[in-house]
């Protein structure tokens, strides 16, 4: 039967070719199915369940910040996109632009929101008139469109889905105090949901958003040493706000422009656990967002009594945790595979001989390691064991962060580590966006990532002119 | 003050003018806004907090009934569009086309989809092979567009937001029982949830939708007596199946087509809210969709002890309701207006006589009728006063859907309701296409709503024609 067939025979090793390992686990594991638009994915179930244990999660995170969610329009007429300069000179080479509605060209075309910036601005011109109506906390979640040319499951598609918070503020401290807040707030939920670790800072002037102050950004690192820009949270201080013609009077009864933020992450999420946590068995997935989070596997299912304790045991622990029972006739060696293909963070297994002990297996789907326990008390167990492997993959990757994060004191060790050493390379660098290009040239691709909160002092020399330096920029290859 | 102008005035009469009426409260409600982009709405916090709610009720019956979650990509190529010959002339006119992607004129033009059937077509063409992979259960939350010329928020709009659920069996009967089940579960989330009585049954030849082979709708009264599709189950036989090339093998081992359903409902549902339920003094939530079930109102709330006590009902009424307690300087009359206008389902008033007593006043929305109530057991006294709105409103609602249902035993009577008695009109029908014209011809609009899943016989003719009558119609004109 071609199903006995193990899984983990059908993916590439990691070490052999990771982008081909990756694009294994996501059509094997179920996740996605490329479909026939070009540049665009199906999510599938086991796929979708996953970014919906993302938004519940951290749309709690919002809400209990005070954030509101709204819908905007998903077209924007092309004259709005153009309101702010630079915004519209970021964006446009990417757009999606609809210019047949009903069987009619459109007297103005519209462009398929990149994100949503002028649309909000557009609505906050009409609800924001005196500082009573502000701070304005907005989150949108929805989908957007960005033209690719060259794409790839959740890490870069021409649609994907975000949310994308817009919020307006009586001046500038206040903004820029929601800038860093969310970014803390998505820093949080790296780690206590999604067990990743990652370097924060704010990104340099050339790789800032369009039309932004200030963007901060969070930047796991993937298995393989390379960057993911995690999310971003921006600072736009009142340009959007002049563009717009957004006023407010103030407490002093003076007519104001109030100050703005942003701030998103999507799907490309999804590419990060991927990335962050799975092997060559396939994909491991942090509990908390792990759509089955413990399979129940019968072992000897026909012998008496095993489906009935495996059932009992699914009953009791799907009130605290979300449960699979594989009662299927594919073999048990089969099942194995399947549910670590799948990342399910814990198996528990179930036969004869247990029932007999009053006791289950439990496998981690990280350590795979075998404890025996009591089902007595088998929901502390659980409970345990799915801590284990939090606090587990939580602690490999930032293992794998602290290995790959190399220093490099000059241009030679710069060119030497980029070519040799796979990972972040920590450098100084003298605020020139000219060096930034030529490190990029030079190395094929290695960029600038943040400038972290905490600069150490590496040389007083820039790595790429050797002027003085400025700051200590963390640099690193992309997705 | 302008604010401590009573709301109510703000608004128009229903009975002066219902159209005007519907704009003055979704505005004045803030449930949305109208954005620059031509017949698409801004749906604000207060009116995306009801979709949320409608959202979290009905994922939750969808998947107690084994449905998934996907999401497709929202760009259907034309000809994939163009494979089922029905769909594509049903949904032709009225489609959004991408013709212009990252600044290159599109090799095939893109149709922002206003429903996603052909590409689950495609799709389930992938995953579907064996009756094993049968049924196939899936639900996509998204965004669809419909090019509108006249629009109404939340009742067409050119942009809306919309569940469809996309199902494949193993054979018609399956399939027919799925369309079925997914139509009475519309019909119980609109009673339990929603407080609104509906006619259902199947739509006639006509009123089918593209490529369906049967249509299946939920038919809501509005209070004008005007008909409201509040949601359609479609079942599709193998139509597309064979458009698409989608076969599997049987049990026994032959090749054969799978049998498809599809059902939606949409931000419509919020409409459907307003006119059901709404009156002269605004908006009237049902409790289990309203974003604030109780709002708390302080009496003298400068008074000592009495917004502490304020506070502390909040306090222990949101562990099981959604509460809002305003202790704004708004004064009470403007507080009482506002959260009328906005629907919210019980008011609460608590001041210092209240506190000698123990005591505080609850006042219904719908009866706005005063009741004292102790504060010893107030958690089940809100719950009591929750449950008795909703049935309040499904019982008010019931009452105008029998009072406007009107029975045409021939033409005249026929004409004579359609320019006199607002409401629906049961009548005979032959079955022919042309009837149907003609009666909605002469009456300006009135149109076959759907045959009843009880036919009464009203008369043995066609009520138009005057032919052998095959079925009973409810009539109605629709939003």
């Amino acid at each position: 039967m071609a199903n006995d067939k193990k899984m983990v025979e059908q993916i590439t090793s990691m070490d052999v070719d990771f982008a081909q390992w990756y694009t294994d686990v996501v059509k094997k594991a179920e996740l996605v199915d490329y479909s026939g638009v070009k540049g665009c994915m199906i999510i599938r179930p086991y796929g979708y369940a996953i970014w919906e244990n993302i938004q519940h999660d951290l749309d709690a995170r919002f809400k209990k910040l005070g954030h509101e969610n709204v819908y905007m329009p998903m077209f924007i007429p092309e004259s709005l996109l153009q309101k702010e300069k630079d915004h519209v000179e970021g964006f446009a080479p990417e757009c999606a632009i609809v210019t047949i509605g009903g069987q009619n060209r459109l007297a103005e075309r519209l462009v398929v929101r990149p994100t949503s910036e002028t649309l909000f601005c557009d609505h906050y011109k009409n609800i924001i008139h005196s500082y009573r109506d502000l701070p304005k906390l907005y989150n949108q979640w929805c989908n957007v469109v960005r033209w690719e040319k060259t794409t790839r499951p959740f890490l870069r598609t021409s649609e994907f889905l975000w949310q994308e918070g817009h919020t307006m503020h009586e001046n500038e401290e206040q903004a820029r105090e929601e800038t860093l807040k969310m970014l803390k707030c998505y820093e949080d939920f790296y780690r206590e949901t999604l067990a990743i670790p990652a370097v924060t800072g704010r990104k340099t002037e050339k790789e800032k958003f369009a039309g932004a102050k200030e963007t901060y950004t969070i930047e796991p690192m993937m298995h393989n040493g390379v960057a993911l820009q995690g999310g971003t949270s921006h600072y736009f201080g009142d340009g959007f706000a002049k563009a717009f013609d957004i006023t407010y009077t103030d407490r002093e009864n003076k007519v104001q422009y109030p100050h703005q933020t942003s701030w998103g992450v999507s799907t490309r999420m999804i590419g990060a656990i991927i990335m962050t946590h799975g092997d060559d068995n396939g994909l491991i997935l942090p509990p908390k967002v792990a759509p089955i989070q413990v399979a129940i596997i019968p072992v000897a299912q026909h012998k008496e009594g095993v489906l009935e304790k495996a059932n009992a045991l699914k009953e009791q622990l799907s009130e605290k945790f979300r449960v699979k029972l594989d009662d299927s006739d594919n073999s048990t060696g089969w099942k194995f595979s399947q549910y670590e293909m799948k990342g399910v963070p814990l198996r528990l297994e179930i036969g004869p001989r247990d029932i007999e002990n009053n006791s289950c297996v439990l496998v981690s789907r990280v350590s795979r390691e075998k404890t025996f326990v009591s089902l007595d008390n088998i929901v502390e167990e659980v409970e345990k064991a799915l801590k284990a492997v939090h606090d587990e993959l939580y602690a490999r990757a930032e293992k794998n962060l602290a290995e790959k994060m190399n220093i490099a004191r000059n241009h030679d060790e710069f060119l030497d580590i980029a070519q040799n050493n796979p990972g972040f390379i920590k450098a100084m660098w003298c605020g020139d966006a000219e060096c930034e290009d030529k490190l990029k040239d030079e190395t094929g691709g290695v960029k600038s990532r943040c400038i972290p909160f905490v600069e150490e002092n590496i040389s007083d020399k820039c790595v790429c002119c050797g002027k003085p330096a400025k700051h200590m920029v963390v640099f690193g290859r992309q997705y």
